[in-house]
C-alpha cells in the first residue's frame, strides 16, 4: 500500500448532481514495430514502456505526473487506481503482474495513459458531466503529440490497429456515466438499453466491461470504432446521451407528479440508513448515495452536498477504504470502516453528535 | 370520533424500558340471574349494564371515571380504546354494536370494567413492568367491590360461571407483555414457547387472543383458570415469567458478545428509519421501536427517551393517528401521519431541522 495520498485526494472529474456524471474518451494505440502485448516478450514490453514514459515526458501537462509500474503496487493499490477509473477492471485483477506494466496520470488524473494492457498504450481523459467534445479533444491532443515521437501500428485500409478487432480505426471508445433511476423505476430502463443497442451502442457496468451497474449507474458507450471518423463518432455518441437525459428527465417529472410520498420516503430512509448504518456494503451504500443525488431535482431540502456523494460512490470501495485506514481489513471491517467514512464526508462526523436528547 | 382527548394522553401504565413492559390481570364475572350475554335479550344486558355502572359509582377509584357506551363510538373510537388496551378486539371489531354494551375505566386507565362482552362484566388491571401480585390485588379488589351490591353466577363445583369455558372457576387471567428479541435473533423463540405451552400458559399477540406478535413482543398468560386459587396461578406465573426473563437477559448478553457489531447496526438503522421515513406501516414502526428498546441495554447511546419509545409502541395504530389529527385517513395517509407522530414525539420535530450543511 503506497497510495494513502492518492485516496485521500478529492476526484477532480466527479463533482456532483447531473445525469451525466462524467464522460470518458479513451484512444487505444500500439507501437508499429512491436508485437502486441499478449504476444510481446518482456524486451519488447519494456521497450514499449520506456518510449511512452519518454514520450510523455515531453508534453507539458504530464509535467507533474505520476508514473507507476504494476510490480511496485499491491492489489489494494491496484483496485485503488481502478477505483479512481485509472487503471482497468482487467488489469486490477491480474493475477500475475509485471514490471512492464503501468499507467502514467496527471496531477488532476484527468488524462491518463495505460501501458501494456490489452493494448501498448490507452489515453484516456476522464471529465465531468457530459463533455464528450472536450474529453475527445484532449484526448487525441495527447494521442498527437505521443505520436510525434512514437510511431503507431496503421493500415491504410483499416486505420490504427489494435489488438482486438472491436477497436480496430479510430482505436477511440466514448463513454458516460449516467444515472437512470427514474428509468429503471418506471420500468423503463430495459427498452431504453434496447434501444442504445439498437444505435450500435453499449450499456456496461460501473467500472466498464464485464462489471455490473451499481446504485442505477450505467456507463453507456460507442460500439463502432470503424468506419467513421473520431468526431463522427463522437457527436453521434453525444446525440444519444442527450436523447437519454431527456428520457430520463421525462421520467423524473412523471415520478414526482405521480409518487412524490413515495420517492421523498425512498430518498429520506436511504438518507437515514446513510447516518446511521454501522455496517454497509459499498454496494448498498452506492443504492443510497444514488437515491439522495435526486434530491435535489425532487426539491427535497436534505443537507447533503452533492459533490461530497458523488465523491463518496467512487471511493467507498475496498481499495480506498484500505488506503485510507492505512491497513488491510477484512470484508466485515471494511463494511464499518465505510460507514465511518459516509459519517465522515457527507455529515461532518465520526459518531453521533446531533441528537437531541428529549 | 369524540375520544381525540383520550388520544393525546401518556399511557399511564407505559413507562418505558426492561423486558416485561406491562402486566395485567383480568377477571371474568357475570350476574347469577341474567343469561350470558350470547342469550340474553336487550332489557337483561341494559340491566346488566346499569347494576354494573351504579355498582361501580360506589367505589371511590372509579370517582372519575368515564363511561362509554359502544353506541356512541364510531370504529376509530373503538380502536383507539384496543389500543389502550381498554376493550378487546373482539369488541373493538364487532359489525354491530349495541347501547347495552360498553366499558368503565378509572382517569388512569389502570382499571377498567368491559360490560357485555363475552361476559357480563371483564374486570382488568392493567400496571406498567412486572406487577403480576398488585394487577391481581386492584383487579380482585374491584371484584369484590363489586360483589358487595352485585350477585355473581357461581357453582359450588365449578367457581365461578363464564360463558366460555376457559374462564370458568376463578374467572382470572393474567397475562404480561414481554419483549424478547434477543430470543428471536438467536432462534430460541420457538423452544421457549413450547416450554411456556408446557407450563400450561399461552403465548398471544401484541392484542391477546387472536392477534399475532408485533416486533418481537409477545403476551404471555395463563391458560387454566380452574382448580386453582387466583393466588395459586398468579403465583405460578410471575415464577413463569420470571423464567423468561432471565432466559431473555442470558440471550442479551450472550448477542452482545457475540455480534455486537451487528446489533449495533440493526439498532442504529432502526432509529435512523424512525427519524426519515416518510411513510411507515405500524408494523414496521414497531419493529424499529422494539429494536431501539434494545440500546440502554447493550450500551448504545442514542438519544431516546425510553417512554417516549414506548408509548409510541401503543399509540402508533390508526385509531390514535385519527383521533389525534381529527379526521379519517386512508391507510397511506395514516402512513404518512404516522411518520410526523414518530418525529414529534422522538425527535422533537415534525421537520429536518437537525441536519449539518457540510
Amino acid at each position: 500500500m503506497i497510495l494513502g495520498d492518492l485516496a485521500k485526494r478529492k476526484i477532480s472529474w466527479v463533482n456532483g448532481g447531473g445525469i451525466v456524471l462524467s464522460t470518458r474518451a479513451r484512444i487505444a494505440r500500439n507501437l508499429h514495430d512491436r508485437y502486441f502485448p499478449s504476444r510481446a516478450d518482456a524486451s519488447a514490453l519494456r521497450d514499449v514502456f520506456d518510449c511512452t514514459v519518454s514520450a510523455v515526458s515531453g508534453i507539458p501537462q504530464f509535467s507533474d505526473a505520476s508514473v507507476l509500474k504494476l510490480n511496485a503496487l499491491d492489489r489494494i493499490d491496484r483496485h485503488l487506481l481502478m477505483e479512481r477509473h485509472l487503471i482497468s477492471h482487467e488489469m486490477a485483477s491480474l493475477k500475475r503482474t509485471t514490471d512492464e506494466q503501468g499507467v502514467v496520470f496527471t496531477a488532476d488524473e484527468k488524462v491518463s495513459i495505460m501501458i501494456n494492457e490489452e493494448d501498448h498504450i490507452r489515453i484516456q481523459c476522464l471529465l465531468q458531466g457530459l463533455a464528450t467534445n472536450s474529453a475527445y479533444l484532449i484526448a487525441s491532443g495527447t494521442e498527437d503529440s505521443l505520436g510525434n515521437v512514437m510511431k503507431f501500428a496503421y493500415s491504410r485500409r483499416y486505420g490504427f490497429l489494435t489488438s482486438c478487432p472491436t477497436n480496430v480505426g479510430t482505436g477511440l471508445r466514448i463513454s458516460c456515466l449516467l444515472h437512470l433511476p427514474a428509468m429503471v423505476l418506471t420500468d423503463s430502463i430495459e427498452n431504453l438499453l434496447n434501444g442504445i443497442r439498437k444505435a450500435r451502442m453499449a450499456a456496461r457496468g460501473f467500472y466498464g466491461e464485464g462489471t455490473k451497474p451499481i446504485g442505477d449507474i450505467f456507463q453507456i458507450s460507442n460500439s463502432t470504432t470503424l468506419g467513421a471518423t473520431g468526431e463522427e463518432i463522437v457527436h453521434r455518441f453525444d446525440r444519444v446521451v442527450r436523447t437519454i437525459t431527456r428520457y430520463e428527465t421525462e421520467a423524473r417529472r412523471k415520478l414526482l407528479k405521480e409518487s412524490k410520498h413515495k420517492l421523498e420516503d425512498m430518498i429520506y430512509r436511504a438518507y437515514g440508513i446513510l447516518e446511521y448504518a454501522r455496517s454497509i456494503s459499498s454496494e448498498e451504500a452506492i443504492l443510497c448515495l444514488t437515491k439522495i443525488r435526486l434530491c435535489s431535482d425532487l426539491n427535497i431540502n436534505l443537507p447533503v452536498n452533492s459533490n461530497h456523494v458523488d465523491q463518496l460512490i467512487f471511493i467507498l470501495q475496498p481499495g480506498h477504504l484500505q488506503e485510507i485506514s492505512n491497513r488491510a481489513l477484512s470484508p466485515e471491517e471494511r463494511d464499518i470502516e465505510r460507514t465511518r467514512l459516509i459519517r465522515e464526508r457527507l455529515f461532518g462526523t465520526g459518531d453521533i453528535k446531533r441528537g437531541k436528547q428529549k
